[in-house]
């Protein structure tokens, strides 16, 4: 259960896009779309975890099923936010590399590291990796067609 | 090890992409990539493997730091090579969906089905999911510029 939670609890608070200006660059656009994530992840927010995906994104989530379009996301993120009631994102940061943006269709990968005070258990302190394919849409916002997570080992400087 | 050594067996015997022909589309020529990335794994061949990478390619195998580059693939394809003498490809099965061309980038998603006997073990049955990001080169064949792979649960026809 531990890996399902993970990417959850990873986009529980995301918030819809910063409308990024039309002059700036695309990979400046996906930097910012990246700060927003950062930051929503942070607090949490479900709503605005879902306006930040495609109608229909496509979901790789370790040990389940692939999760396509968004209903079966918001059910998905319900289901475990039900299981999740009282924990606290204390800590999230998230580096993002290889931005690579062909017209309307970009891809990145991020390592996330994510320390959550669950009530009642031990505090859980995980990384993760990420893949992401991002589309814009037609009102110039980038959003999440594709994501996928898997575990990361801690970097060196982190282990004991 | 088991969700590592699933992926690099997959990718154990890939061959180059097959030549399309310029006319196709670009989604034939993924399909066309796909049947030979299948056809290959059931074989064993890791420097056809390579050839079906970019040389800046990035893997992203659950709780393996990532992969960047063609050296880096290489030599941990080398490491798992060599935990996997005897080991030998009973099924193969890949089904992709959702390819999405934007100019010499393109992305998919995909199932996939293996039973592996393993010399002194019991045989390896395992189901995954692909995320890869592929681009085409000057020479118009498409390669795998980012992968990333995660356990799949058995679809409810084969669950017992």
């Amino acid at each position: 259960m531990r890996l399902v939670l993970v990417p959850l609890l990873l986009v529980l608070g995301s918030t819809p896009a910063l409308a990024a200006p039309q002059t700036d660059s695309p990979a400046r656009e996906i930097e910012a779309f990246n700060r927003a994530f950062d930051e929503a992840t942070r607090r949490t927010d479900s709503a605005a975890t879902l306006a930040q995906w495609e109608d229909d994104g496509v979901d790789l989530l370790p040990s389940v099923a692939p999760l396509r379009g968004k209903p079966a996301i918001a059910r998905f993120l319900h289901e475990v936010l039900s299981q999740l009631a009282g924990a606290k994102m204390r800590h999230f940061e998230d580096h993002c590399f290889d931005i690579e943006v062909s017209g309307d269709w970009a891809s990145e990968w991020c390592i996330e590291h994510q320390i959550v005070d669950l009530p009642g258990k031990p505090t859980f302190d995980g990384w993760g990796k990420m893949l992401l394919v991002l589309h814009r849409g037609p009102d110039h916002k980038w959003r999440i067609a594709r994501e996928m997570w898997n575990q990361e080992q801690p970097p060196p400087r982190t282990r004991p």
